[in-house]
């Protein structure tokens, strides 16, 4: 007998060429916008596909070990409101995300903890790229020390128990993308949330 | 007795106030970025923030009555790679989200769908904005009519049972935050899912 036939192999999709790339607008290494001339895999040509270049950034969902996430509530100026958020920011040049996510939480809100997860890395832009934010979820987060964030912003620190989290998200509290998947995912049965 | 003192009101937090306003690249209507100077509530001006203006778009996590999830697998150029996408796309000017949502359902894939629930509207990066998503999920989704999407990409759709779609999401397989937060809240048992 002959054995059954194989399946070929998945064609791998060819990626779009990049034919030429010009920055049309440059203030790194906060933003950088890039017009790229691209050869698609049918062949026809875009003039003008943009791509955004911004600094990755790393935020984590925290607990404590009574149940309690550490939230913040600032304005955002890319919201235009007084909103909650998530410790984070920017990572530093060649900073390791993980070890940013915990030098942000120290920072902006004077915790440690000793249990983190990682969620995911996720670009902003399905099209355009943007920044990559690294999702972390930590337990166990405890006080060590009174925050000093250096930010723009104002930060108020706010405890609140994740049921009341989870609520805030579905009144659609949190106005962010990269903040509700942090909040969904780190919640989620499936995620050991 | 005097009665127990009355709490003030928490004060209103200023907002940043925009003192001028530069478009440094202007692709309308696909992207326009802004060069703020900005007072902030401290009284110290900053020269030069960023606004990113780009157009609002939908997507969704939809669902067929025996538990496949419509997904799509396509190239984009903002992660770089052949992914895991959910439908969803650019909203014609004025359009109303939810009606846009339909409409790229239909287009990129054929289907519609009887039961829709809005899951929230984010924008992209908390500093500087960039496009608004607007997140909805869909049940009961019947094919209809065969897919033109017109994109650039060529899209291949693709009925994934929820419990591999949740396991990509925990693989990083999705890569791009909008997409991470629908799946994660459309499937989370506090949302409904």
């Amino acid at each position: 007998m002959s054995p059954h036939p194989k399946l070929p192999p998945e064609p791998q999709k060819p990626l779009w060429e990049i034919l030429s790339r010009q920055a049309v607008y440059d203030a790194s290494p906060w933003i950088r916008v890039e017009r790229q001339r691209i050869r698609l895999p049918d062949g026809r040509v875009i003039d003008d596909y943009h791509q955004l270049l911004l600094p990755d950034y790393a935020i984590v969902f925290a607990e404590t070990d009574d149940g309690r996430v550490i939230m913040q509530r600032q304005y955002k100026h890319g919201v235009g409101c007084v909103t909650l958020t998530l410790p984070g920011g920017l990572l530093r040049s060649g900073e390791d995300a993980l070890l940013g996510a915990q030098r942000e939480l120290l920072e902006e809100t004077g915790y440690e903890a000793p249990d983190w997860r990682f969620l995911g890395q996720f670009v902003q832009n399905s099209n355009y790229g943007g920044s990559r934010g690294h999702l972390f979820a930590a337990r166990a987060a405890r006080w060590v020390v009174a925050p000093d964030a250096g930010d723009l912003e104002e930060i108020e620190v706010v405890m609140m128990p994740r049921a009341e989290v989870v609520a805030a998200l579905g009144r659609n509290e949190i106005q962010v993308s990269s903040f509700a998947a942090a909040i969904a995912m780190a919640t989620h049965p499936a995620f050991g949330g």
